[in-house]
């Protein structure tokens, strides 16, 4: 795998697209800093670190409205291991005018633009989601 | 009505949620040019201009994939007759990194923030659509 994290992205868009109520992703410390963001911006319910097989997985627990709406409607990779793509601090990006969010790597930890914005900081623009 | 455009761009986004074949909304000029521009980039079928009971009325046919998939996900008013957003030439908005359009009305005309882009035109940030 090349990119474990647009494996992760994926995953989620996949699950979420046919209503799954919880997908599970190899672990790693980067992906879990990710749902950590995907939780605390509300949009899934919840995840948590199981044992797996051979190594520890990340439960991610997906989110619906009442009638199956969907909460994520969209996620995007940005930076890639073939490009990598990097923002400074006064040039972080917006995504559709802040209805969603772009998930920055900055040298405090995984953050939104909007912390990043906030925080002074620039980083690498892991992802979008909206 | 306050603000037409918020009203065109409305009435598409309810007619396509749930999946209409076409929808009418009165005529003006900027409306055709912002129809011609969803025609352009693939958002909708056609649209065409007909009469109406008090004025002409612009029908625009929605478009879908083969299986009901929307083909508009979104659609954002950004300006707004309250607060009037632009944009300079080097700083036009880029929507979820290519994979919609932002529409700019310029001094040539309304047109996809790629067009603006490439004409080195700043204008008003009329619309987000992906």
């Amino acid at each position: 795998m090349t990119d474990p994290i647009a494996d992760m992205l994926t995953r989620i868009r996949n699950a979420n697209s046919v209503h799954h109520d919880k997908v599970e992703i190899p672990c790693s410390k980067i992906k879990t800093a990710i749902a950590e963001i995907l939780k605390n911006e509300g949009f899934i319910k919840d995840f948590e670190v199981v044992p797996g097989k051979h190594q520890d997985v990340i439960r991610v627990l997906l989110k619906y409205g009442p009638n199956k709406e969907h909460v994520i409607s969209g996620i995007k990779r940005i930076s890639k291991p073939g490009l990598r793509v990097y923002s400074q601090k006064d040039q972080l990006p917006r995504v559709l005018g802040g209805l969603g969010i772009a998930v920055i790597s900055t040298s405090k930890g995984m953050m939104t633009d909007k912390a990043a914005r906030k925080a002074g900081l620039g980083g690498e623009v892991i992802a979008y989601v909206w």
